[in-house]
């Protein structure tokens, strides 16, 4: 390698190469012009699928959703000016999720910074904080080629840490960009990555929490990050205590301590008195539910937050014992250490269990009274028609809600939403994302703004052969605003306006633009055979499902007087 | 105003007011919840134009669009989260630009921030450098109410200084969200703003260029910024120079002096060498034409850059004296000094004149030739069949050239484009904003993934009632890639994957799932009687024009072939 395009090719193609001894399987490219020399690298690179997209918005969330099914970083290459920014969404939610992801940005070389050079904006720390790592290596130059294959794998390191996230290599190449790569810098023997990460000491702190806390009357709030698996339903046991489940725990299963009901619980006043804990450990996230948060808020007890680390996630201010680490592992040591005392009486489960079965049979049964479609049902419905082995991503801001709310316990099913920044950007391509690097079919449960606003994560879709149904629920506007205060204290025109936004886009035709079959049951009943028949099929389909606003804020309404009536016999 | 949400609301009543004694018209809102006390006070505010937008990134442009045609800036208000990172490619842009802009972001207060609560990023210097003011007034307050006139005036005044650009409000709203705005506090008397900008003296300083450089062969260049109107004629014809003028300078007019097919006339290398001036003043921003800044780039003379301020705009590094101000200024000055010295022969300007006259002629006959719609063709006749008033965005990457190497001069039609960042992305929104502030029709001449990239520029856009006819050249890829190296180097197969990227959407498809009427003439000579005709019917619309990636480049080589001929004949 002697010219400058030779180098720039050279130092792609090792970049290129440590990106997939560091585990990297996919890149999503982003046609533009000047990062020419590394979208040439790693189409060339023997253990990369290239995806490409036109809209680098839609293809950073694509990049999420890879990151986010497989745990390992999927890299975006865009050129550079304001396709780069494009990303600022993605990269946010990845920060915050702690999903790996590798942003590798073209710029421009020093000379043409800042001299009003086309397509050329500042793009040092163009995200801020929300990546672990920012690294501008300069122009390629053979002065450095021994640095290279240590950036590359760094790109991965940072990206997997302790507390995984997005990583910006901003890429300065100077024209002209096609050249021929030459001998990459010689790498690890056998095909390791330049560095490799040292397993994660596990440290554990038997009698951390003292053995009279574990006695008394507590609950596990399970959120997102637990893992799944059952350490947490074997410490729930051996406590005598119940598990508020999130769908995205993992551990929304069906056992005898499962609680999947507890927003419609929590919302009947005595019951939410009657079951009041003494201690509360919270493993992984918080749950999306207000009620069910704003009651373990209000309890006045000590808290203990479990999770796998990074900025503490304790939006009350309530954390009063703080342990980073594998929940699985802190679920072992706290069973183990729950051995000498007594534990908390017997009725105390059972009340939590009754309330449960009561609450699951009354949304069972006010739905089976709908015989149009509600979106409580199609929530519930929809993950309980999923064959085992499906993931199922929720969106912002009412599905996500109207699974946890509704959603029975079921096994077999992996359930994901971008909950980082809970936007509702970006949540058609996070599931492409999933689609992609996913073993079974991805399904995606969605509303009809969020679908619109992600409405380029449908380009060339047809054409990326996977396996993705997507359930757009459709209410014509932001159905979340009929639930917030909004709704009564302004008049309807003003509400309608402002919040409502009724759009009046056919989302089946716009569907149908992108060339993808659209089922259209009218039904309750057909909804969840449909969902089983369009998963079973294969493919990416669209199932749209009109319903109404009104009638949605009724419907949740009557679940949970329901609820609520149920739980008054329970006594 | 005694409770919080009282407050609240009294302090977005008071920007709202104090944006429109600064001269705001148009607030763009992108719905979500916390941003409720903003956007209720800016639809309550007389003198306030409200356009409700899903997607904030479409929302941004269209602010864009805004402030680019009224020289005001439009206000956008979003909630927080992601929502706020969408709008960083149109913050990037109006900084690049220059264009006014306010940015509003709805922020969660201190309390929230960095405890994992929903929908909460870092938003603090979200833009980074890009803003050229930030401001976080925190949760707003009794204590602080003398404040809020002046921070809402200022917003205005930094959006609108020497250096225009996007100003960044981050502001924290404590639930509830929902109160009765009070008594604001009193403002300046006679509805004046809290702050005027007084005017902007303009420095003139005649002798800075001295009188023998502007007595030798020199070239005016003339770019957007120029502010149109004749100053910059009046002196070409005083010093007896051409004036080299990008569509978007304004200046582009049927003047004697002025030269628009510079780039054709600039590939053939005699003609090149011929016409190499002493001398070089350049206006406003540089061409796009990458011929024409090589040309000036390799000359050696002096440059004298004026420009109103901001950043120097100079790629090439040639830049010898740099003018800050008004160009009509600056013009009127250099002429004034042009009295004491003979100036260039007089077969200086006419050689330019009559390479232009060629370089018209052969475009226009080799064009004829043409039945099918060639893309040089629908630039050309877009422009020569605008009615008078009327604006032309043209998009990057394609339109925005072959408009400039192409388009013939004319009177009465404003030329505008993004190329702060030059970005593909927003195109369509910044039309729209456009369309909502313009006096006359405005047209959008648009590639096709410029107009997927923005398809949510669609949303709501049939009833956003404005007179906005688009244009789309439709070569199913990314054309600008088979005009450069990497269309030659790579084997097809490699090239389309990566750079021709053919999506297959049917955009009259698109067009019509938002409602919008589409016309697809299919001959060259009906393709101006059909603009002509579609924006004389008012409303939004979009023409669809098929072309072919290949035979694209073969027109344009066909056209600089027969310009080279027609100069070769001149000698």
């Amino acid at each position: 390698m002697s010219s400058s395009p030779d180098v720039t090719a050279t130092f792609c193609a090792t970049l290129a190469d440590e990106w997939v001894r560091g585990g990297v399987t996919d890149v999503v490219v982003c046609p533009g012009s000047r990062s020419t020399p590394l979208a040439l690298a790693v189409a060339a690179q023997p253990g990369l699928r290239v995806h490409v997209h036109h809209d680098e918005r839609s293809g950073g969330f694509l990049a999420v959703g890879l990151g986010l099914a497989a745990r390992r970083p999927a890299v975006v290459v865009t050129t550079s000016g304001t396709a780069a920014a494009e990303l600022h969404p993605a990269v946010v939610e990845a920060g915050l999720a702690q999903v790996p992801l590798i942003v590798a940005t073209a710029d421009r070389p020093p000379e043409l910074q800042d001299v009003g050079a086309p397509q050329t904006i500042d793009q040092t720390h163009l995200y801020g904080r929300s990546v672990r790592w920012f690294a501008e290596p300069g122009v390629p130059d053979e002065v450095t080629a021994s640095t290279w294959r240590s950036l590359g794998s760094r790109a991965v390191l940072e990206a997997t840490g302790p507390v995984p996230g997005p990583v910006h290599l901003n890429l300065a190449f100077r024209e002209p960009l096609i050249g021929a790569a030459g001998e990459r810098p010689a790498g690890r023997a056998e095909g390791r990555p330049w560095i490799t990460m040292g397993p994660r000491p596990d440290f554990v702190a038997p009698g951390l929490v003292p053995d009279s806390w574990l006695a008394r009357r507590g609950v596990l709030v399970a959120g997102e990050g637990c893992g799944g698996g059952d350490a947490v339903h074997r410490l729930a046991t051996r406590l005598g205590w119940p598990v508020l489940a999130d769908p995205r725990s993992g551990v929304r299963t069906r056992r005898t301590t499962t609680i999947a009901a507890a927003d419609a619980i929590l919302r009947h006043g005595p019951t939410a008195a009657r079951l009041q804990p003494e201690v509360v450990i919270r493993l992984g996230q918080p749950p999306s539910s207000k009620v069910v948060n704003q009651w373990l808020d209000g309890l006045g007890v000590e808290q203990v937050v479990v999770g796998p680390g990074g900025p503490l996630v304790d939006p009350g201010h309530r954390a009063s014992l703080v342990v980073r680490g594998s929940v699985a592992a802190a679920c072992g040591w706290l069973a183990a250490g729950r051995t000498t005392v007594p534990g908390p009486p017997k009725g105390w489960v059972d009340g939590w269990a009754a309330a449960e079965a009561a609450g699951q049979d009354a949304i069972e049964r006010t739905l089976l009274d709908h015989p149009e479609p509600t979106e409580p049902g199609i929530a519930r419905d929809t993950l309980a028609h999923l064959p085992a082995g499906a993931i199922l991503l929720t969106s912002s801001s009412m599905p996500v809600r109207d699974l946890e709310w509704y959603g029975a316990p079921r096994d077999g099913v992996r359930v994901m939403a971008n909950r980082g920044a809970n936007g509702i950007d970006g949540v058609t391509s996070t599931a492409v994302g999933l689609a992609l690097a996913a073993q079974g079919p991805t399904v995606l449960l969605i509303g009809d703004v969020a679908f619109l606003h992600d409405a380029n994560g449908l380009l060339g879709l047809a054409g990326r052969g996977v396996d993705l149904t997507i359930v757009v629920v459709d209410n014509d506007g932001g159905g979340i605003f009929s639930f917030l205060p909004q709704a009564g204290a302004l008049g309807p025109e003003r509400f309608e306006r402002l919040f409502g936004t009724p759009h009046g886009v056919d989302v089946a035709a716009l569907a149908a633009v992108h060339g993808l079959p659209v089922a259209r049951p009218t039904f309750a009943a057909a909804i969840g055979p449909c969902v089983a028949r369009e998963v079973g099929e294969g493919g990416t389909r669209v199932i749209h499902l009109r319903t109404d606003r009104a009638a949605n804020v009724a419907v949740h309404h009557e679940i949970h007087a329901a609820v609520g009536a149920a739980l008054d016999r329970l006594g």
